[in-house]
């Protein structure tokens, strides 16, 4: 305890200092692959280390190595994942020592999990599970193979993966239609299950909502929407965090500070917009722009306009902007069409 | 940022006053289910409030609902998973916001959570899914149902589930016997994977690991051990925050750490064995002792000996001891035999 307490003032001007000087790292690491093995000894210290020298060796050996998300530069994955709340919220979960694996082992994180309603748990795999035991009760374990899973071909591919664990057959999940529907059941299959997206990893995009349910109560398959899969299953067990941060920013804030960021996003498509050089590929909806270099600007300039070409030459401009640490943005290929995906979010900071 | 540094002094003095005063909480949560609800407002602040006053609350409403792991009366579970460093190395991992889904997306990251060599990652599911994956190559996929998992029946509960979400026929479950396998594969089916363990969760027994790997050697049998499963998991991630435990405690002391735990439980099972009202039912190996009220001794007071009302009075017992809030331990039922599981371990502070 005494450790604890003289290194977190070590620490807390260690990461002020980081935050301080976020912007002169190069945003997306620069290091070659197998870097850190050659600057770390071969195994862990028979002696116990001060804490100054362990801050020293951070800072010269995995700084280089670390990929900056909160950098007001990064512009990857979907950033907005940090707050200065939740740092504050995870060292209390930390140090109050927060297990909530049962009810009793603490129950104050597992009821507070149920009450902070903004976030619903809900975890493909899990659900999957438990639809496929409750349909293989009523068909027969000899039919598990005839059940079969749409969804979009859009959804995060944790879902597919999913699919492939649960036992449940790859080749039975096909992507959203009518008629596949109609035409599985007159082929004896069994439609289990329907996972809707909203706001999917590669464009962000939304599938029609109400006319999928609609179906899937015709039919009597159960329907998911996947929305938070992804940021709940990370703060599962972090209800005490979550809700520190709720209150510390407050829902007025946290609406704000979302539609900041759509705001920033418009206003950058705005940008590329009057760029004739530029195309947006798909319509924004929330806080993420895809575009790239349009083929006509392509064509104009090199006499090319194949898609192939067109792809290439977008792929060595996005490697081209990663390398020089200034911005990171990632990519994104839908329908055989390579688009640089620039997605806005920053740390929740105040 | 700002809120950040000016929290931390506040939250720091706030978990060392913890710290200071946590034996004079009952050690295990003495709440009623639903407590919480009623003490919370139905939703999320809309502005946000002082860290000041949050933290009050957190003492005032959620203290109430913890069972302290930390505390030097918590004998349950598995205890020893906290340590002062680990905050440091949490906070530290929170504030750099680290995150290693992929090699990229934390360089530093992934490569220090080859190098931490301490642990191992190595997760059923996974495990079981490219064993099988590997074998369907060979017997076809129509041959999945004759796929055969073998492992003690003290194995954790977690890889019987494992079994069930990776496809394989829970009945192709069985306890492992040399005999066992011989009959499968005289019966048609295939030996897939084998799972050895050290410590088991319930009684920390161990399975005699070279004869069960010669055994499936003959057979071609994949063997895991599971001692580290468990802990791994939740350590992935999280290698910055295990490289600076290692480091703020060395290799030396967490040695020194382990062993006086087993020590301990040594006298425990000393003092145990001096009182001729209990017994220990199960011989202790590591840091934890199963023991129980002896049917002797209820035979002599009460005049019966049934087992049934035996492991009855021991429930009875560990209920009392728990309900009291000074100390808290878990039970076990091997055998049809109710024990308390008195595990040793403690935060690893200095």
């Amino acid at each position: 305890m005494n450790m604890m307490v003289n290194c977190q003032a070590t620490q807390v001007d260690f990461l002020a200092d980081y935050f301080h000087n976020i912007q002169n790292y190069p945003v997306c690491s620069q290091v070659e692959p197998g870097y850190l093995k050659k600057l770390l000894p071969d195994s862990a210290p028979n002696q116990p280390e001060p804490i100054e020298k362990i801050l020293e060796d951070v800072k010269r050996d995995i700084f280089p190595g670390l990929t900056h998300w909160q950098s007001p530069n990064f512009f990857a994955y979907f950033p907005c994942i940090s707050s200065s709340a939740g740092i504050v919220g995870e060292m209390l979960t930390v140090g109050l020592n927060v297990v909530g694996f049962s009810w009793i082992a603490s129950p104050a994180a597992t009821e507070l999990e149920n009450i902070v309603r903004l976030v619903k748990l809900c975890c493909a795999l899990l659900l999957l599970t438990c639809c496929k035991r409750s349909n293989v009760g009523k068909i027969g374990k000899e039919n598990i193979g005839k059940l079969v899973v749409y969804s979009s071909d859009q959804t995060h591919s944790s879902f597919q993966k999913s699919i492939k664990i649960s036992g449940i057959r790859p080749e039975n999940f096909r992507a959203i239609r009518l008629l596949t529907i109609q035409k599985d059941i007159k082929g004896g299959l069994v439609p289990l299950f329907l996972c809707a997206t909203i706001g999917t990893t590669l464009i962000t995009t939304v599938d029609p909502l109400h006319p999928l349910c609609e179906i899937a109560k015709e039919y009597g398959i159960w329907v998911v929407d996947y929305k938070n899969w992804q940021i709940t299953l990370s703060w599962r067990f972090r209800a005490l965090k979550l809700w520190i941060v709720l209150r510390c920013h407050g829902v007025v804030n946290l609406k704000k500070f979302i539609r900041n960021h759509i705001k920033m996003a418009k206003h950058f498509e705005g940008l590329i917009s009057m760029d004739e050089r530029f195309e947006i590929v798909v319509p924004r909806i929330f806080s993420m722009v895809c575009f790239r270099v349009s083929p006509l600007t392509l064509q104009k300039r090199f006499e090319f306009v194949d898609e192939v070409r067109v792809n290439e030459f977008n792929e060595k401009l996005l490697e081209s902007i990663n390398s020089s640490g200034i911005i990171h943005m990632t990519r994104t290929v839908v329908a055989g069409i390579y688009m640089i995906r620039f997605a806005i979010g920053a740390p929740l900071t105040d």
